[in-house]
């Protein structure tokens, strides 16, 4: 994860996510510990997966204490195993202790992300077709899960509201037609932004396709016509696929010729890695 | 969820996710869009499951626009069925569109924990053991998570690490002993606190008994070995069983006789429930 | 100014301005008025101009003190004249004293940009160039020197670094070539961002066409070569213009034919446009 | 600038200015340039004038990434010259990208202040009048517009409404008389202040005088009426000129006598200084 | 206190001083009353004394609940006796029991401070000279703190170091010379500051009358030198006195004719006033 | 004081405590001295008493200027004595001038706290029982005061209504009962918080026996009924003794035998310990 970033960002996110979980102090730990003490614990994965987040993970501790160094035998993207040793964290212990819930927690739920998109990423292989993560991420962590998709091998649809257009049916519905909403939304918006426009059938594709929109997407309509709607666009905009996309269902839209599937699950329904920090010993 | 708490405790998180997803307009609306028009919105059900989080949703309407109203036909903690109708958001139209992401984010993984909570509260029943939740919560969403937990039918563990006292392996290393560790802790915590004590075999259970812990929280042993372990506590203590407790597997510790059964499971691995808002149209 | 925009992303820049300005009291309102009581004032026009950012200038009063009542005469894009009435402001005296000089300043700013851009817009009547403004706004203050251009007639460039692609020189050099600065962009960035290629002569414009830029900009070209750049593209990007354009010196390029003109002096250096408020009295 | 007032006043406005412009990365930098590399880059002069901000400049470079170097050649109040090199930022090439836009924003728009301060305080030079500024300032700018004055050779009149004291006409009317207006701030206020009482000809003058106001603004009165205050005063209080005062109508004040006098458009109209960032190579 | 210096200076202190209280939620009022229900509260007062921050005290319920409502029987600045009902609180009985510490914190607090400074005011009483407070506050609580002072019948000095001057032995020494530092002073500083110096002897008194500081600060010197010292100043300057003031010593500085003494005892000493919210009943 | 509660929960209420004394800048440090220079101060100790907070006074320094050295002769927790040189800042005069005030409120109020804590635990020497501290603190000085209380040797209660249960009479009141309050609150709150009632007489001890309460405090009893109270309990709770407790009538407590005595003098009334900053010179 790009450092500036994390500055801007991230670490407000990270700082706020170790409020939450020590509002005055660790008291288990200051009760058995009265005095700083130089340890080193390991980062074992205990489930295969792809590791994401571990820049993340290190500035939960860096945060805590600038002094606590961390030496990774993997980097993000790379695929673990079960019983892997990823890596060290070296520094006060009671840093160590305390930090312990907070890194795991982002690390965790960064590498289930991955995890997950690369399974479901595996099944467009042959084709084609890009994987996409939407919106429905979960509040105030997109800029983490985001990344994660990335590091999994999808790829990022827009970020949020601001940057990106994506006339749906009440938007169509407001403006009148589609052709008027695409008029109205290239003379509203930065010239910079692409126009998508959802469709749920044929002739609104059509109607898209005259009124020059970028993207065209393609909102739970079946194979069949989707298979159509690819024909019929022939290239004059990009084809975007959508609708309760998961790892169970994909596999049917391999072959539809689009050029992204965009899937929810991605963010909101992938488990966890299961990874934990072991063999805490003093140095 | 408790006005005060909403308040004090969620609003702020709420406007934060909002601002993540809004960074200077929502241009879509906006291009369509240039001037206030009341409309209505249905929240639909798309999955069977147990509501929970309501009063996000709709603070995250009322924080854009205090004007939004909002009529539920269910309460948290219900069940809900695909196709029920859950309630109508009332408002500027513009607001309805803008907020609406951010609102079925908050809901539908609140309701997707409850849901997942009650499931496995379920092969609880007939016992007199307890679900708990853990730590292991979205970094920046423990206060809708736990919340969410108890909707569904489980109960809270510690909030935190300030707020709650638990000695583990690393914990009872630097003190030296289980019984120094209890001693220590005694002293150094404030006496509001019940001190806990995570033992791996029987012999640091009769440790944990001797130096008087309040609970002791069993560690990834056999059925057979916590059994043993109620048996020796004989109610001197409570008792907890925590790891990897997930639906698949904690039929097998329902007749065990804890007091409680621990599973980060349902907050890091809780799939959304499938929501949705249907049917915006003027008024 | 949008309501959600305003709610999300200016209200806390307002009250941060308020609170530069008040950082206890107004010593001097609290010396000689020790009690609420019921006024009006007046805002006055001095200057002709374009008037822009009425609901700001609204905002600081209602954020201050719900209770303040505004009619305004005018709405933003209006033609102003020196001497006009544009609008009552009825209150608190103490907030009407207190709120005057925050209110005012972000409201001459922006007026001041949208009068700007209106006398800049107007030379490019009669041409299909449009007018687009830059980053290189205020400080803290895009939100509103942006909208401020597009109150005065001009068309807003990306928002920020976030939400577009812009390929310069330095970014070129990163990549290679023109070619391969395109194609990582086209990798990395999330689809829906079109990619503008900066280039410097004609030679770099044929490998911007051939390596697919949505956007191609002109960067301190001649007239001529411009004019030939224009040729060249026929249509298979849009193209801009920029490099220190301001009021004096855009006519010499109303008829090159590119599609936008791009002018930072728009936000960084109109003078303000001089308004007052007068005739305070009690009702 | 003072490194404390860095901290504590300016540090949380430079970065909600980053964040401003990089809401989740910087995607034309990131798309081309994936890992470190250390480069270098020159701050070039691009127009006559005064140089003001460096610490600015160079502290949003310091706060994107800590290692980050700054060389000057010049330091702030020195007049550059179109084509001189201000000095060399060193680092991550990637940090040199993406925080060159905010840094200029600030560096130009702080020496555009100091550059027309200068020329204003020029045609003051032989007289013992100074120049002031006001609180007509960029709402969230004001510790860096207030700084910039001081560079250019003005004087900084009271920082906000809690700092300093002046009775305008409302507030007398509000008083009742100018000496109740006087002894009521006397008996609020804390003593540290002075008071400042804004007179619109010589009766008022006198009964400021007579209420021993220790500053009289002379409000947009004739320059002889002026001449006439100034003798009448006597020096039993200091006097300050004010009244839409600019570059183009100073020098008639000059020789009015007055110990002050206040321009807004120091800070409300001054253009930016012209500078650039150029030259950028690895090293 | 002033309605704009509480939403521009002090509400957020109050939400914090509230977050610090409940990080999650009240659980006791939690647990046994999980709906709303309307109740009443009385202010009781448990001791005698002056009563300040009657305002902060509403505002910490309103915040928490703006359908909160308030009676008082008694304003800022009333002595108030043993046993005196001083006001009602009406609302959601859950929000006067969480609400209740905090609001009776900064209450408590401020009315003792405005006790104590009356009681050492009245010892002044028949002197000219005036009762000033320091910058010996608590921290983040200056607003309230200084509110408090004047409540009392005490007066404020400066508020803080940006905002009076007041140059002390080390400021001397580093510029050389007492006059040497007021004439720095004056140069740098907003002339709308006064220039206090604070001097130890008689010599040193002289030097800063003849550089012409505005006010003098006698600082720790003995009583005959202070009637000196006033005796030299002629009214040329202001003069307070200074040094370890509190009730039990301030008569003796009744009669040597300063013009101020200021006690940091006011602040940062006094006990709080014994103040207790009872007979909760629902209504 | 444990780096990491430092980091999180301190650092922003130390920063905001300099902010509140520095809004732009230190006027008086800056007119002397306009460039960095190293010196040294000694903290000296004007008051026996016991010292608490170093590591707070040294973070004001730290935070302003990361390159202050700090040397300290004692620490948190000794006795000090009128006259003893606890220890040495170093660096920028600057940042030692401008940071002593904010340093001196925290380590003086801190030390005040301490100081009195320890006057009152003496009292209680020879006794089995402990001395609480209560909520009665400072707004947003909590976790200052109860550290500070520690260090003198008390007792720290709940820390917040997030982390403790206490059930009062109004709570009880809502319930129905005694034995219903405390039912609900082992069902409502986390199982790991322990249950406090308060009774008023020995008909409610009986009654908070019978339901298990953990802990019981007896609320302003006659020293008879607290003896019997105690006598009654058996151990099977522990007890606490409440009401205006301070150094002045502990005595009488010291003897009846109850495990915990709370006083909110302990952090409400405490006078501070004077200290002061002597000796500045340059090095």
């Amino acid at each position: 994860m790009n450092n500036i970033t994390m500055t801007l960002n991230a670490d407000e996110l990270i700082l706020n996510a170790l409020r939450e979980d020590i509002t005055s102090e660790d008291i288990t730990t200051n009760s058995v510990m009265r005095a700083p003490k130089t340890g080193e614990v390991e980062l074992i994965c205990k489930q295969d997966g792809i590791i994401a987040g571990l820049d993340v993970f290190k500035r939960v501790f860096t945060l805590l204490d600038g002094a606590t160094e961390t030496v990774f035998h993997v980097k993000d993207g790379d695929a673990v195993k079960n019983g892997d040793k990823l890596g060290i964290v070296r520094g006060d212990i009671r840093v160590l202790l305390s930090g312990e819930r907070t890194a795991l927690n982002f690390l965790q739920r960064m590498s289930g992300i991955a995890t997950y998109t690369r399974s479901v990423a595996k099944l467009l292989e042959g084709s084609k077709t890009k994987l996409l993560d939407t919106r429905k991420t979960t509040p105030n962590m997109r800029v983490f899960e985001k990344y994660a998709v990335r590091v999994g091998g999808g790829y990022n649809h827009r970020y949020n509201l601001s940057d990106g257009i994506l006339l749906k049916d009440n938007h169509i519905g407001a403006a009148g037609s589609v052709k008027e909403a695409v008029r109205m939304a290239k003379e509203y918006a930065p010239f910079v932004r692409k126009i998508e426009v959802e469709v749920e059938n044929l002739d609104m594709l059509r109607e898209a396709l005259e009124a020059s929109a970028d993207i065209i997407m393609l909102d739970n309509m079946s194979a069949e016509d989707m298979k159509e709607a690819v024909r019929l666009t022939k290239g004059r905009a990009e084809t975007e696929c959508s609708g309760n996309v998961t790892k169970e269902n994909i596999a049917r839209l391999k072959d539809i010729g689009v050029d992204y599937i965009s899937s929810g699950a991605l963010t909101h329904s992938a488990p966890i890695l299961d990874l934990s920090l072991k063999n805490l010993h003093a140095v």
